[in-house]
């Protein structure tokens, strides 16, 4: 399979792979969270060259995760900033970040610290139950799959194109 | 900068995406989430090819995400299991499957339910606070950066490698 055609599976992961799911992409998005709006600023800190970083910055302007703004006019110049689409992947940049707070090696100590709002403490952010509000981890979860998923699946494994 | 010096950053982020930060790398990671084991199941459902798809298990391998372990003594048979390393990856899998089932367009209604076991009740993980409890998003913290972090930060804007 052509890695553009992986947001052709009706899964949501393979559907947001294919949207951010790169490096690049993902590098440019921690950027974006660290407050950093404008194209030269966005190739200095991520190390993409301003080819690769024009083209992600295109794609991600189309599917709406960033826009582009003029905040200069002559001569006009423009910065880019997450949408509320693009904010609601602050925890997939989160949960990156908490794997390699927990599992790199830290000798001069970890680069970033949140401190919450809420009740003022260096937090980690830990996924929970929207419902009850308890801890979750993968042992926690039933998957229910759609039968149009299944059927995808069975499809695949059969050989035949889903 | 070449991609595989993405690791390089002293960022947590940066070095998650260095492992696990690749289009086909997130596809079998949710592959492995959803109980596949074997190298022809991880090939077929996931849609990478052989070589990709070995290149990507040894390096997850390498890394401590997998461990390959024997099945079948004749023939000599392997499959590959999430290790801890690799089970804490979870949340990065649930944040991306959040962000779709929220922003993209299901006319056949979303694949992949979660049901909670400690409440029974269907369930989207949500980030909260480790201490407090709350929900959290990115308005809600404060980002408190190491010197040294600072510092790699003002050399690259200084066009000097980090």
């Amino acid at each position: 399979m052509p890695i553009h055609e992986i947001g052709d599976q009706s899964c949501a992961v393979a559907r947001s792979i294919a949207v951010v799911g790169d490096p690049w992409t993902l590098m440019v998005l921690r950027e974006l969270f660290l407050g950093t709006r404008r194209f030269d600023d966005l190739r200095v800190q991520t190390g993409v060259s301003p080819h690769l970083l024009s083209v992600r910055m295109r794609a991600l302007t189309e599917s709406g995760v960033v826009e582009r703004l003029p905040y200069q006019q002559k001569p006009l110049r423009h910065e880019y900033r997450l949408t509320r689409k693009g904010l609601d992947l602050w925890p997939v940049v989160m949960a990156l970040k908490a794997w390699s707070d927990r599992w790199a090696d830290w000798p001069e100590g970890r680069p970033v610290r949140l401190r919450h709002h809420g009740c003022g403490k260096v937090t980690q952010p830990q996924l929970t139950c929207h419902v009850c509000g308890e801890a979750m981890g993968p042992q926690d979860v039933d998957l229910e799959m759609s039968e149009a998923a299944v059927a995808e699946r069975v499809r695949r494994s059969q050989g035949r194109a889903a």
